[in-house]
């Protein structure tokens, strides 16, 4: 069994979240880091589309990871397995991160000269929305299962993140999802928003999204 | 396209919600109403358990349903067609109800003599499970795609129900859930907890679930 470091995260004592995400974000720039926060329902994918993302990028970025979680060390595990350093974040009890809280993350993972650090947030549409975290880019998974008409019903998820993954493409016989209609209802909320729809599981997809995150990075640290 | 009220709910100003939740229960008690708080991820399959149930308890109980959602009134819609009294409330935003909005949504709904009322819940797996509602009992919905290690990584909202679906059990061949284990999971954190496994979509397990809510009504009503 994988050993994980595990941090206690601390309620934030800011008030003024959007301050310390700036601020965060300034770091990240001064130091050429960049930080993804990846958000999603529970059991949409994030640990499995990381852990393709980390293949993919394998020898072409240095990634990190923090994987927050009300409890347990399941995803921080199967992430460590991929070789990529890896911390557990525990939010004890809470539904999402804020700025200063991913800070405390980050300076528990330790990135040293990483390129790429993704914050798997807690599994959840509707409060890790609300908080900028102070990462560069957010991406939201939704997966077949979940149906099409989820922008419709957590608009503000939709909204704030700068790609959306479809994932699970490859159960796609099994339920009535309609793909159309699911770029539509993102579009309604968010028109700038890149769309991938993609298989974790069977890997189809994945290389463009990969490309995209890396294009990202090498932008972030070059301008 | 069917027309449903919808009621914008208040964020409650009660600082005790376990005596608000208390004081609904009571009176629900007075009236022989049972409400029924289902939980679950976005996209687990609420509106179609609902919508088998209603099918499922037809001519046997006088049912109510009210749709707690951020926005958008497409699950109302759905639960309109089955011919019962539906209410969508919209929670501007709020990730959960606490009993005060629960007791303003009832207000809306009128339940007169109705058995049972539904209170479908924001879709979350966090913060629902923090707030008595005043409902009689819970209930969550786990989907086989949302893979069974969540009753590790959501403990809170395991521990807090009084049944446990398992739903879209029809798709488990495509799917790597290992229904063993999650029953071993949900055990871990709720050695009482009723547990059902059902696929809304094809009516498997479904009658097993309606019974043991029309015994769960029938006991609040003559106990």
């Amino acid at each position: 069994m994988e050993k994980v470091r595990i941090l206690e995260i601390k309620q934030s004592v800011f008030a003024n979240n959007d301050r310390q995400a700036e601020l965060l974000r300034r770091e990240l720039k001064e130091r050429g880091l960049f930080l993804l926060n990846l958000m999603s329902s529970p059991g949409s994918g994030k640990t499995t589309t990381l852990t393709r993302l980390i293949e993919a990028l394998a020898g072409e970025l240095a990634i990190g990871v923090m994987e927050a979680d009300i409890d347990s060390d399941v995803d921080a595990r199967t992430i460590a397995k991929t070789g990529v350093k890896t911390i557990q974040l525990h939010t004890g009890g809470m539904c999402h991160l804020d700025a200063a809280m991913t800070r405390q993350g980050l300076e528990g993972l330790d990135p040293g000269a990483l390129d790429l650090v993704v914050l798997e947030n807690v599994g959840n549409l509707v409060c890790p929305a609300e908080f900028d975290t102070g990462a560069v880019k957010s991406m939201a998974i939704l997966s077949v299962p979940e149906g099409h008409d989820k922008p419709l019903k957590y608009p503000l998820m939709f909204q704030v993140v700068d790609a959306v993954v479809i994932n699970k493409v490859d159960v796609m016989p099994y339920f009535d999802f309609d793909l159309e209609k699911c770029t539509e209802y993102i579009r309604l909320r968010n028109p700038k928003a890149e769309i991938f729809p993609i298989s974790a599981k069977t890997g189809q997809g994945v290389e463009a999204l990969a490309q995209w995150l890396k294009n990202q990075v090498k932008t972030w640290k070059e301008t």
